[in-house]
Protein backbone atom coordinates (compact mmCIF):
# COMPACT_ATOMS: atom_id res chain seq x y z
CA UNK A 1 0.00 0.00 0.00
CA UNK A 2 1.39 3.18 -1.00
CA UNK A 3 1.14 6.03 1.51
CA UNK A 4 -0.77 9.44 1.34
CA UNK A 5 2.16 11.73 -0.68
CA UNK A 6 4.88 9.20 -0.05
CA UNK A 7 6.80 9.56 -3.47
CA UNK A 8 9.60 7.31 -2.40
CA UNK A 9 6.56 4.33 -1.85
CA UNK A 10 5.27 4.62 -5.10
CA UNK A 11 8.32 4.76 -6.43
CA UNK A 12 9.33 1.68 -5.49
CA UNK A 13 5.85 0.12 -5.52
CA UNK A 14 6.34 0.71 -9.50
CA UNK A 15 9.96 -0.35 -9.97
CA UNK A 16 9.48 -3.84 -7.63
CA UNK A 17 5.97 -4.16 -8.65
CA UNK A 18 6.57 -3.54 -12.66
CA UNK A 19 9.12 -5.44 -14.05
CA UNK A 20 9.23 -3.25 -17.07
CA UNK A 21 8.90 0.43 -14.79
CA UNK A 22 12.34 -0.84 -13.52
CA UNK A 23 13.61 -1.92 -16.87
CA UNK A 24 12.59 1.92 -18.13
CA UNK A 25 14.28 3.18 -14.87
CA UNK A 26 11.68 5.07 -14.06
CA UNK A 27 11.46 7.77 -11.29
CA UNK A 28 9.03 9.57 -8.90
CA UNK A 29 9.96 13.41 -9.69
CA UNK A 30 7.10 15.49 -7.69
CA UNK A 31 3.77 15.93 -6.70
CA UNK A 32 1.93 19.02 -5.44
CA UNK A 33 -1.41 16.97 -4.80
CA UNK A 34 -2.63 17.74 -8.08
CA UNK A 35 -0.19 16.75 -10.91
CA UNK A 36 2.35 13.70 -10.33
CA UNK A 37 5.74 13.84 -12.47
CA UNK A 38 7.27 10.50 -13.44
CA UNK A 39 10.86 10.94 -15.43
CA UNK A 40 13.26 8.02 -16.87
CA UNK A 41 16.18 8.74 -18.97
CA UNK A 42 16.65 8.22 -22.51
CA UNK A 43 19.08 5.46 -22.81
CA UNK A 44 16.83 2.54 -21.47
CA UNK A 45 13.78 3.89 -23.72
CA UNK A 46 15.59 4.77 -27.15
CA UNK A 47 14.21 3.51 -30.35
CA UNK A 48 16.16 2.64 -33.23
CA UNK A 49 16.24 6.43 -34.72
CA UNK A 50 17.91 7.26 -31.42
CA UNK A 51 14.71 9.16 -29.89
CA UNK A 52 12.28 7.34 -27.25
CA UNK A 53 10.33 4.35 -28.20
CA UNK A 54 6.59 4.75 -28.36
CA UNK A 55 6.61 1.90 -25.89
CA UNK A 56 8.24 3.84 -23.70
CA UNK A 57 6.53 7.33 -24.01
CA UNK A 58 2.67 5.39 -23.84
CA UNK A 59 4.01 2.86 -20.81
CA UNK A 60 5.30 6.45 -18.64
CA UNK A 61 2.05 8.48 -19.27
CA UNK A 62 0.26 5.34 -18.02
CA UNK A 63 2.03 4.55 -14.71
CA UNK A 64 1.97 8.48 -14.15
CA UNK A 65 -1.74 8.61 -14.39
CA UNK A 66 -2.19 5.15 -12.84
CA UNK A 67 0.41 6.47 -10.04
CA UNK A 68 -1.62 9.76 -10.21
CA UNK A 69 -4.84 7.43 -8.74
CA UNK A 70 -3.63 5.68 -6.20
CA UNK A 71 -1.90 8.54 -4.09
CA UNK A 72 -5.47 9.96 -4.10
CA UNK A 73 -6.78 6.84 -3.34
CA UNK A 74 -4.23 6.59 -0.20
CA UNK A 75 -4.89 10.09 0.78
CA UNK A 76 -8.52 9.34 1.01
CA UNK A 77 -7.86 6.01 3.03
CA UNK A 78 -9.01 3.89 0.04
CA UNK A 79 -7.60 0.84 -1.47
CA UNK A 80 -8.42 -0.84 -4.79
CA UNK A 81 -6.93 -2.64 -7.47
CA UNK A 82 -6.30 0.22 -10.65
CA UNK A 83 -6.75 -0.98 -13.96
CA UNK A 84 -6.40 1.31 -17.60
CA UNK A 85 -9.58 0.35 -19.76
CA UNK A 86 -9.05 2.63 -22.59
CA UNK A 87 -6.26 5.18 -23.89
CA UNK A 88 -6.32 7.61 -26.37
CA UNK A 89 -2.86 8.90 -27.40
CA UNK A 90 -1.13 11.98 -29.73
CA UNK A 91 2.05 11.63 -30.14
CA UNK A 92 2.95 15.10 -31.50
CA UNK A 93 6.84 15.23 -31.57
CA UNK A 94 9.87 12.84 -30.91
CA UNK A 95 11.95 12.78 -27.63
CA UNK A 96 15.43 13.05 -27.57
CA UNK A 97 16.25 13.03 -23.76
CA UNK A 98 15.20 12.13 -20.79
CA UNK A 99 11.46 11.79 -20.46
CA UNK A 100 9.00 13.77 -18.10
CA UNK A 101 5.39 12.65 -17.64
CA UNK A 102 2.82 14.75 -16.01
CA UNK A 103 -0.24 13.26 -14.93
CA UNK A 104 -3.64 15.41 -14.01
CA UNK A 105 -7.38 14.97 -13.65
CA UNK A 106 -9.91 17.80 -13.69
CA UNK A 107 -10.01 18.51 -10.16
CA UNK A 108 -13.24 18.29 -9.97
CA UNK A 109 -13.10 14.15 -10.63
CA UNK A 110 -11.69 13.82 -7.66
CA UNK A 111 -14.32 14.02 -5.33
CA UNK A 112 -17.23 11.98 -7.43
CA UNK A 113 -14.29 8.84 -8.30
CA UNK A 114 -13.63 8.73 -4.59
CA UNK A 115 -17.45 8.84 -3.18
CA UNK A 116 -18.20 6.03 -5.92
CA UNK A 117 -15.22 3.80 -4.65
CA UNK A 118 -16.01 4.16 -0.64
CA UNK A 119 -19.41 3.63 -1.69
CA UNK A 120 -19.94 0.73 -4.40
CA UNK A 121 -16.39 -0.72 -4.44
CA UNK A 122 -15.97 0.43 -7.92
CA UNK A 123 -15.77 3.37 -9.75
CA UNK A 124 -14.18 5.12 -12.90
CA UNK A 125 -12.29 8.66 -13.54
CA UNK A 126 -9.88 9.73 -16.83
CA UNK A 127 -6.48 10.79 -16.32
CA UNK A 128 -5.14 13.55 -18.69
CA UNK A 129 -1.12 12.59 -19.13
CA UNK A 130 1.51 15.04 -21.08
CA UNK A 131 5.03 14.60 -22.00
CA UNK A 132 6.79 17.53 -21.97
CA UNK A 133 8.46 18.13 -25.16
CA UNK A 134 12.55 19.43 -25.50
CA UNK A 135 13.71 21.62 -22.33
CA UNK A 136 10.16 21.58 -21.50
CA UNK A 137 8.63 23.46 -24.15
CA UNK A 138 5.49 22.29 -25.77
CA UNK A 139 4.09 18.35 -25.54
CA UNK A 140 5.35 15.42 -27.16
CA UNK A 141 2.91 13.72 -26.24
CA UNK A 142 -0.36 13.60 -24.62
CA UNK A 143 -3.00 11.22 -23.53
CA UNK A 144 -6.59 10.64 -22.12
CA UNK A 145 -7.12 7.24 -20.20
CA UNK A 146 -9.88 5.90 -18.48
CA UNK A 147 -8.92 3.81 -15.37
CA UNK A 148 -10.87 1.59 -13.31
CA UNK A 149 -10.68 1.13 -9.58
CA UNK A 150 -11.98 -2.01 -8.07
CA UNK A 151 -11.73 -2.63 -4.05
CA UNK A 152 -10.82 -5.51 -3.12
CA UNK A 153 -13.44 -7.78 -2.52
CA UNK A 154 -13.88 -9.65 0.88
CA UNK B 1 17.17 -2.62 -43.12
CA UNK B 2 15.17 -5.40 -42.83
CA UNK B 3 14.94 -7.92 -45.74
CA UNK B 4 11.19 -9.00 -47.20
CA UNK B 5 9.88 -11.47 -44.96
CA UNK B 6 13.07 -12.26 -42.55
CA UNK B 7 11.21 -12.46 -39.67
CA UNK B 8 15.19 -13.06 -37.77
CA UNK B 9 16.02 -10.19 -39.17
CA UNK B 10 13.27 -8.32 -37.84
CA UNK B 11 13.50 -9.68 -34.33
CA UNK B 12 17.01 -9.16 -34.40
CA UNK B 13 16.32 -5.04 -35.21
CA UNK B 14 13.65 -5.01 -32.49
CA UNK B 15 16.06 -6.12 -29.93
CA UNK B 16 18.83 -4.52 -30.94
CA UNK B 17 17.31 -1.51 -31.85
CA UNK B 18 14.71 -0.90 -28.70
CA UNK B 19 16.22 -1.82 -25.58
CA UNK B 20 12.25 -1.89 -24.11
CA UNK B 21 11.79 -5.08 -26.80
CA UNK B 22 14.96 -6.67 -25.12
CA UNK B 23 13.41 -6.00 -21.73
CA UNK B 24 10.03 -7.02 -22.76
CA UNK B 25 11.61 -10.52 -24.44
CA UNK B 26 10.39 -9.89 -27.41
CA UNK B 27 10.03 -12.47 -29.98
CA UNK B 28 8.86 -12.50 -33.87
CA UNK B 29 6.30 -15.26 -33.94
CA UNK B 30 5.04 -15.71 -37.63
CA UNK B 31 4.32 -13.34 -40.97
CA UNK B 32 1.91 -14.56 -43.38
CA UNK B 33 1.94 -11.82 -46.03
CA UNK B 34 -0.88 -10.10 -44.06
CA UNK B 35 0.16 -10.27 -40.56
CA UNK B 36 2.82 -10.16 -38.26
CA UNK B 37 2.63 -11.56 -34.77
CA UNK B 38 4.87 -10.80 -32.13
CA UNK B 39 5.12 -12.83 -28.57
CA UNK B 40 6.40 -11.99 -24.92
CA UNK B 41 6.26 -13.87 -21.77
CA UNK B 42 4.49 -12.49 -19.01
CA UNK B 43 7.43 -12.79 -16.34
CA UNK B 44 9.00 -8.93 -17.70
CA UNK B 45 5.90 -7.92 -18.23
CA UNK B 46 3.68 -8.42 -15.41
CA UNK B 47 2.30 -6.19 -13.50
CA UNK B 48 1.21 -5.72 -9.65
CA UNK B 49 -1.41 -7.73 -9.82
CA UNK B 50 0.42 -10.43 -11.46
CA UNK B 51 -1.17 -9.90 -15.11
CA UNK B 52 0.11 -8.11 -17.75
CA UNK B 53 1.38 -4.36 -17.46
CA UNK B 54 -0.43 -2.02 -19.85
CA UNK B 55 2.41 -0.27 -21.09
CA UNK B 56 3.55 -3.98 -22.30
CA UNK B 57 0.34 -4.74 -23.98
CA UNK B 58 0.06 -1.23 -25.88
CA UNK B 59 4.54 -1.53 -26.28
CA UNK B 60 3.98 -5.13 -27.98
CA UNK B 61 0.87 -3.71 -29.91
CA UNK B 62 2.68 -0.94 -31.27
CA UNK B 63 6.11 -3.02 -32.02
CA UNK B 64 3.51 -5.57 -34.14
CA UNK B 65 2.23 -2.53 -36.08
CA UNK B 66 5.58 -0.82 -36.30
CA UNK B 67 7.21 -4.36 -37.61
CA UNK B 68 4.31 -5.04 -40.19
CA UNK B 69 4.93 -1.29 -41.82
CA UNK B 70 8.49 -2.53 -42.06
CA UNK B 71 8.00 -5.94 -43.54
CA UNK B 72 5.29 -4.40 -46.14
CA UNK B 73 8.58 -1.47 -46.61
CA UNK B 74 10.72 -4.40 -47.31
CA UNK B 75 9.24 -6.32 -50.09
CA UNK B 76 8.85 -3.38 -51.89
CA UNK B 77 12.23 -2.45 -51.99
CA UNK B 78 11.89 0.65 -50.08
CA UNK B 79 13.51 2.13 -46.73
CA UNK B 80 12.08 4.51 -44.41
CA UNK B 81 11.89 5.68 -40.56
CA UNK B 82 8.55 4.73 -39.26
CA UNK B 83 7.16 6.47 -36.38
CA UNK B 84 3.47 5.95 -34.79
CA UNK B 85 1.17 9.36 -34.73
CA UNK B 86 -1.73 8.53 -33.04
CA UNK B 87 -3.04 5.50 -31.34
CA UNK B 88 -6.47 4.14 -30.15
CA UNK B 89 -6.97 1.60 -27.40
CA UNK B 90 -8.59 -0.79 -25.69
CA UNK B 91 -8.04 -2.90 -22.74
CA UNK B 92 -10.85 -5.32 -22.96
CA UNK B 93 -9.49 -8.26 -20.07
CA UNK B 94 -6.89 -9.07 -18.20
CA UNK B 95 -3.95 -11.09 -19.59
CA UNK B 96 -2.62 -14.09 -17.25
CA UNK B 97 -0.36 -15.72 -19.40
CA UNK B 98 2.14 -15.30 -22.86
CA UNK B 99 1.59 -12.22 -24.72
CA UNK B 100 0.48 -12.48 -28.16
CA UNK B 101 -0.12 -9.73 -30.27
CA UNK B 102 -0.98 -9.41 -33.89
CA UNK B 103 -1.01 -6.63 -36.37
CA UNK B 104 -2.57 -6.46 -40.09
CA UNK B 105 -4.22 -3.76 -41.95
CA UNK B 106 -7.18 -3.17 -44.57
CA UNK B 107 -5.26 -5.31 -47.51
CA UNK B 108 -6.58 -2.27 -49.68
CA UNK B 109 -4.49 0.29 -47.85
CA UNK B 110 -0.77 -0.87 -48.67
CA UNK B 111 -0.59 0.05 -52.42
CA UNK B 112 -1.46 3.50 -51.51
CA UNK B 113 0.90 3.77 -49.12
CA UNK B 114 3.45 2.03 -51.10
CA UNK B 115 2.66 4.12 -53.69
CA UNK B 116 2.83 7.39 -51.88
CA UNK B 117 6.15 6.32 -50.05
CA UNK B 118 7.91 5.62 -53.09
CA UNK B 119 6.14 9.06 -55.35
CA UNK B 120 6.29 11.76 -52.38
CA UNK B 121 8.76 10.01 -49.59
CA UNK B 122 6.57 10.18 -46.77
CA UNK B 123 3.11 8.29 -46.43
CA UNK B 124 0.62 7.61 -43.57
CA UNK B 125 -1.47 4.53 -42.44
CA UNK B 126 -3.66 2.78 -40.39
CA UNK B 127 -2.26 -0.08 -38.08
CA UNK B 128 -4.76 -2.64 -36.21
CA UNK B 129 -3.68 -4.86 -33.76
CA UNK B 130 -4.73 -7.28 -31.06
CA UNK B 131 -3.92 -9.32 -28.33
CA UNK B 132 -5.59 -12.25 -27.90
CA UNK B 133 -7.54 -13.68 -24.70
CA UNK B 134 -6.37 -16.46 -22.81
CA UNK B 135 -6.13 -19.61 -25.03
CA UNK B 136 -6.45 -17.47 -28.16
CA UNK B 137 -10.58 -16.76 -27.32
CA UNK B 138 -11.53 -13.45 -27.87
CA UNK B 139 -9.39 -10.67 -27.41
CA UNK B 140 -7.91 -8.79 -24.67
CA UNK B 141 -6.17 -5.45 -25.71
CA UNK B 142 -7.02 -3.83 -29.22
CA UNK B 143 -5.00 -0.79 -31.23
CA UNK B 144 -5.81 1.20 -33.89
CA UNK B 145 -3.15 3.59 -34.52
CA UNK B 146 -1.79 5.61 -37.50
CA UNK B 147 2.05 5.22 -38.89
CA UNK B 148 3.87 7.63 -41.01
CA UNK B 149 6.88 6.73 -42.86
CA UNK B 150 9.12 9.10 -44.04
CA UNK B 151 12.26 8.28 -46.15
CA UNK B 152 15.31 9.34 -45.54
CA UNK B 153 16.22 12.34 -47.30
CA UNK B 154 19.49 12.75 -49.52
Amino acid sequence: MIEAGDLRALERALREGIPLARAMDVRALDYDGHRLALGAPLAPNVNDKGNAFGGSLSSLLTLAAWGLVNLKMAEAGLVADVYVQQANLSYLAPVWGELIAEAYAEDGAWPGFLAALRERGRARIVVFAEIAGAGGAGTAARQDARFVARAASG
